[in-house]
């Protein structure tokens, strides 16, 4: 570090020089937050932050924050190897050029915090080897859950203990739909428009309403939860854009919220010991108990519920996107990152083998099945019929008579995902059976 | 350390042999918990952990776990000084002789991991100076909220910015009682009843419902949270006792439930800066909107609800008590300890100046009162005089007849606690008012 200086109590404080790599939403915030709390973080810890460097696309644009004289800069690589920078803060988004970034920077001995999920998602093994072959730091809190303290719990708290399941509402846009469809009967089509209107969904907004944001944040924390690498591509996905006004409607009156579920699960295969454990991971729409913790994380709320052997059920919820909240939880990895770099040791994330995934279709829950049928004698013993020839068995049922039409609502036990596939190819196969509208996976109460 | 050992993967670990003293509840699901779990936390982090030795009360006592011949004594000072433990966990609660021995501990270079909130709450600044000077740890997660993970996040992800304020429901007794007087319509008498049946309550109840085990609790939270010193004597207490059945009726009515809080808030004097807040710390019922995500914390669970300036609100939610739960977090504490130990550093917890705290007479909130008066003409004219002569301003009011007496129920604006009783002893004396009936606090929606 750049050396000392006084500090109020008269010993010696160390001078921490960060450079910033990207300097929008997150990294304006971040440079604010380091200017507010600067002195409060020097008199608890003895690192005095400065940013020295920033790195940005755009050198004309103005910015809301004031900056030292020469500090901008386009070259990013030259902020990474600048010996005037001590921890590298990487908010540029994407794979590369970040990835080489960060490579350079902790091969270089230097910390490196980063809120970039799709890059930890899809390269993180990567990376975090190369981090722990350097003996630096590569800190991440932020590219999960925004300001929630989720992956130091996973990482530190809960080393007492094996984790079984981590459920996650983990993406703010899908929520924030999915809560105005049930709290104001809007269509899926008019929550999305209000929620680009409020900027809080992309003018393209797969990303977000198809689970690809939610799906890379399940392999990040299915990697922290059960220390085993999970990648992006392990990630079995659908989106929200079927869910319905009638769906919702169905939910309430069974007791249930429909929300966009990322859902890591471990299953070992022996009664203790260390072994990895093989994989689960998901990302769909569910119901869940209107007396469920998660039932209650409304609008662009995030909260991640974990289950484990020793702890019980736990859950994390608060902020989990915008400027402010984000760059807090970035902050409070750059105080970690500067501590341990002057202490000289670093918090390892260890072995990280690659996870075992196991298939969708092996994949078991409850469903929620939503049958358009023909109105007739016989209807239902010929769809009930289906269910047993598959070996799924049906908790509850209600029958709404619609004209010609009925409708069918389904509940079923604990089932197969491939023995549900199944039934429901079998379904669509009856004359009887003019359409399956939805079919909703059903988290058990 | 001992020394190593080969692990799986040909590296050596280090074997951290634990020194515990006491071994109730939570000591003997330590030791349960280190027997499973030792391969995995050896694998993740090189650190093979063995329970050396073992302090009891009662030698011949049978134990529901195995250990070692010749691991268990009499003599806890014995265990603190012993050659062939390096890192010790005491769980015997109270303050002496628990506080003797960690400082004997930490001054002999030992990292201490405890559960003992009683202790720190009256003793903190002394073992915590102590644990600084001698550079080890003093670990604590599971003395607030068993196995939530709530100091650490208070500590090191919230290092980058100011918390105002926390709200936490910390004893799960209380929460039990008001859960099952909520929802089964059950007098306090009864919920209590109920509770020390199931072994939630102790035949002597004090500690839990008169809010002291809250209390030493906010005072370990504050001070985390603020970075100042506060004890058990600066919190200000009221218990659950006398709720009623009414009071609920009325808060469900209104859209409340009743929660005993626990509240730490901190005021600053200056926008940003270093400057130690004034700091106000107390226990009470409180009633709590509907759709706040405290209200929905059922049963023996716990929460922590924290606001910051940046982070916004976040939430913290799990199992409060329980002997796995609280061992669970023991054993978090107990990695991170041995790991630091292992690489010479330690988690300086920093300059922990005592709070200033403001007195309750200062405290501002909407409150909530249930008064007997004569129903006659002019009595809610002559008791809303009273309010008004002392700045207090109705939000909305209820009355309700019953015979010849009547029932008023006052919602206020934000008031100052000082108005308030002021207000109270005017109404006292009024010959139209019986009873003031219940006076509860209301968390602002």
């Amino acid at each position: 570090m750049a050396g000392s200086v006084a500090d109020v109590a008269g010993t010696s404080s160390s001078v921490v020089r960060i450079g910033l790599l990207g300097c929008g939403n997150v990294g304006a915030a971040l440079i604010g937050l380091i200017a507010e709390q600067a002195d409060a973080v020097e008199l608890r810890t003895g690192l005095r932050l400065e940013v020295t460097r920033v790195a940005v696309r755009n050198l004309a644009k103005a910015r809301p924050v004031e900056l030292p004289e020469g500090c901008l800069t386009h070259d990013a690589g030259g902020v990474v190897d600048d010996p005037e920078v001590d921890v590298v803060v990487e908010l540029i988004g994407g794979i590369e050029p970040a990835r080489s970034l960060i490579l350079d920077a902790v091969k270089s001995g230097k910390p490196v915090v980063t809120a970039n999920k799709e890059l930890l998602a899809n390269v993180g093994e990567e990376l975090f080897a190369a981090a722990d072959a350097a003996g630096v730091d590569l800190l991440f809190e932020a590219s999960v859950g925004g300001a929630i303290p989720v992956i130091r719990p996973l990482r530190e708290s809960l080393a007492g203990t094996r984790v079984r399941r981590v459920t996650g509402i983990v993406n703010g846009t899908t929520n924030y739909i999915l809560t105005r469809m049930s709290e104001e009967g809007a269509t899926y089509g008019e929550a999305l428009a209000e929620a680009q209107g409020l900027g809080y969904a992309e003018r393209d907004p797969t990303a977000d309403v198809d689970g690809y944001d939610a799906g890379a944040k399940a392999a990040i924390l299915a990697t922290i939860a059960f220390g085993a690498s999970v990648v992006a591509g392990d990630v079995y996905h659908e989106g929200i854009s079927a869910v319905t006004p009638a769906d919702i409607g169905f939910a309430h009156r069974l007791g249930y919220e429909i929300k966009l579920l990322a859902v890591a699960e471990a299953h070992y295969d022996d009664a203790g010991g260390g072994g990895v454990p093989e994989v689960a991971v998901r990302v769909h729409p569910a119901m869940v108990p209107a007396d469920h913790p998660l039932a209650s994380v409304r609008g662009s709320f995030n909260a991640v519920f974990i289950e484990g052997e020793a702890v019980g059920e736990l859950m994390l919820y608060g902020r989990g996107a915008g400027g402010r909240p984000t760059a807090s939880a970035v902050l409070g990895d750059v105080v970690d990152a500067a501590g341990n770099l002057r202490r000289g040791t670093h918090a390892p994330l260890g072995l990280l083998p690659r996870a075992v995934i196991r298939p969708i279709d092996e994949m078991r829950s409850e469903y929620y099945l939503h049958l358009e049928v023909v109105d007739r004698p016989g209807v239902l013993h010929a769809v009930s019929g289906v269910f047993a020839e598959h070996g799924v068995s049906i908790r509850s049922m209600e029958q709404e008579g619609l004209g010609d039409e009925a409708r069918l609502i389904f509940i079923t036990h604990d089932a197969a995902e491939s023995a549900v596939q199944a039934t429901l190819a079998a379904l669509r196969g009856l004359d009887v059976v003019d359409r399956v509208t939805s079919v909703l996976r059903v988290v058990s109460g």
